[in-house]
């Protein structure tokens, strides 16, 4: 099999975990596998370059930050292949323009173009345990570029991808995708298999286990993933198109704080007035989520609906700078809300599934201001002091 | 003027350090200088990584090695670059695999190869104050190599050459090249200028300010150095061709501890025996420096010779391996010396020199146990304890 794996930066954070990795590597190459290895930067090593580069500029050039950033993975490549070598292992290390991995040209946000596999190949056929640079690229003009969050996931993806590995698992801190947050919940489950979709859904609903944008790449082509723990010696969770029938018709429960309301009254009634104030939002490079619109019994509407939390300023000062042109009474905001969501690939199939949610709810007491549904999740917003209340409430009735 | 500027570590070990150097440089930008910086990593950074290595392999590949420490020079530069931008400069960064510096494969001692200089004439085209890496480069492989000691000054005087650049600076923590180590002798002076035959001559001496690498190749190529202190605002030592004729006829007087004698006695009196003494040595890889030869009275000879001091186990277990076919007696050898040189390009056309060197040694009661000349160079062998005073009667008698 060709595994290319991912480690996360808390499972290279010292010498003691480097050679706990190492010996995970070990054990699969000498299984006969074929390994491609991504690593990210060492745990606070990211965030001491920014310090270092803070106390000369508060503002540097992206392009700059990407040179200094990349030096944390190209740190950690070299680590785990000493400790392989010390093992009597065939390795060897690639940054990002060594493989070369061709990116966009946008600086700490670049995307993947095109990764090409001939040197990698070649290192594989040698029977070499292959260790790359994560989270990093290389520009049309030969400029270092970084991917941005979630990028070291997304190296590793697009690796095996371009490779058509037969499995790509990404090891962090946690033993897998669970149910619920294991720290929040207690009877929270481990989940053995989840579908592409759940995951993204899951993912986007800050279950930070495994970044969208990897999710997304892994579901393009079809890459098989397993998300496991590099601490614990343990199968974890298989991400995948379609996962065997589970008893339970919904995979997990999860929350976002990071989001916020706003609420525009008194709108006037005429055609277009929705795409209006979405044109206003969408120009300030805001996405929405959540939509309300009330049923007009007056000559007025109300719209309310939800941002990310750190976009709310700008969307009402965008809103007011608009007032004349929209026309409406008053605009409110409030960040203290919550997104509480189920999320199931089953769940438009298996009837009741919203019923049940809302009657954890209101058992628990729990107000509902938005909801939202989609083909494989129900999302309500609830006040964020409410929202742990909530999530435990509906996991004890699903999976309680 | 187009100038290539070197700063060491000391130069950019901190964010102050960092701030001074970004001074200096906006400096000569803003007087309408066209300028390449080239640094090394920072301060402690270089050992720092050595740390983490040993922690993982006390034995790691030399490639591996490379990947790691070539990331302290990228750090460096993103970090310059930040503050140059802070101050409103156009500038850029360069890895030695962006310019691209080609090498040879010898990892961890590379030799600069070839340098394409058309992006680095791109980028000054554009005005831009170009930052590049020092001390490493590409190989063959498109693999990354480090230069070795004195590889960031190396890398220097090489872009100064592919350039043709008018002025190549090094910028160091001392204020030029003096006629003896200030720390040791108080009436040391700051030499203006000195030729590059007699600066090779002083590095080799264990005057630590410019490595001998650097200073061959820019003699070969013609690149007019200077040494000077990024600290002071004052101008160092020109190292050039020819020096303007000056009152004294040595320029600097310099010890090297890093030495050891070996003595070998009672070798067969027969031909060739040197060569094969010599021949063992080389084997091992160990460069002899002073040789001393007894003038044969009896069927015996005594050959003394140094290397240096951390070779000494080597070559003497070399030899006593082969003592049968070389046939001698016995060997001793011995760390507790120093080698005490003088230097000077006009020396060899001004008479007395080694009588009034030898006449400071003889007042100062210190025992020489070999002489070695050259055309610009006197050396003598004496006791370690011996070598200060040893300077410091020289240095009074030809400067004081």
């Amino acid at each position: 099999m060709l595994i290319v794996q991912k480690y996360g930066g808390s499972s290279v954070a010292d010498a003691t975990c480097i050679k706990r990795v190492a010996g995970i590597i070990a054990e699969r190459y000498s299984e006969g596998h074929d390994l491609v290895v991504v690593l990210s930067a060492q745990g606070d090593t990211t965030d001491d370059l920014i310090e270092k580069a803070a106390e000369l500029n508060p503002n540097p050039t992206r392009r700059e930050m990407d040179v200094l950033l990349s030096t944390g993975e190209q740190i950690s490549i070299a680590l785990m292949a000493m400790a392989l070598e010390s093992m009597g292992l065939p390795v060897v290390t690639l940054t990002a323009w060594q493989v070369p991995i061709r990116t966009s040209s946008d600086y700490s946000a670049a995307r993947i173009k095109k990764i090409e596999t001939e040197r990698l190949r070649n290192e594989l056929d040698k029977r070499r345990i292959v260790i790359v640079a994560g989270f990093q690229g290389l520009n049309k003009n030969d400029d270092i570029t970084t991917l941005g969050r979630g990028g070291s996931d997304t190296t590793a993806v697009a690796l095996a991808a371009a490779l058509h590995a037969d499995l790509c698992q990404i090891f962090t801190d946690v033993e897998g995708v669970y149910s619920a947050d294991p720290r929040k919940v207690k009877s929270a489950r481990k989940l053995d298999e989840i579908t592409y979709d759940e995951m993204l859904e899951l993912a986007s609903l800050g279950a930070q286990v495994l970044h969208n944008r990897s999710v997304e790449l892994a579901k393009r082509y079809g890459v098989n993933l397993e998300v496991l723990s590099s601490f614990v010696r343990a199968s974890g969770t298989i991400v995948k198109e379609v996962t065997k029938l589970e008893t339970s018709k919904i995979s997990g429960v999860a929350k976002d704080n990071n989001v916020a309301r706003i609420a525009i009254l008194g709108l006037r009634d005429e055609p277009g007035i929705a795409f209006k104030v979405f044109r206003v939002v969408s120009s300030a490079k805001i996405n929405v989520d959540i939509i309300l619109q009330s049923i007009g019994r007056e000559s007025t509407k109300d719209i309310s609906f939800t941002v990310p939390s750190a976009d709310m300023d700008t969307a009402v000062k965008a809103l007011e700078a608009q007032r004349d042109a929209l026309g409406f009474a008053s605009i409110s905001a409030d960040a203290s809300v919550s997104k509480v969501s189920i999320v199931g690939a089953g769940m438009m199939s298996a009837t009741g599934i919203a019923t049940l949610m809302f009657e954890a709810l209101y058992d628990a007491k729990v107000n509902i201001s938005m909801i939202s549904t989609s083909e494989i999740k129900i999302s309500v917003l609830v006040n964020e002091s409410d929202a742990d209340r909530a999530i435990q409430a509906i996991h004890d009735k699903f999976f309680g």
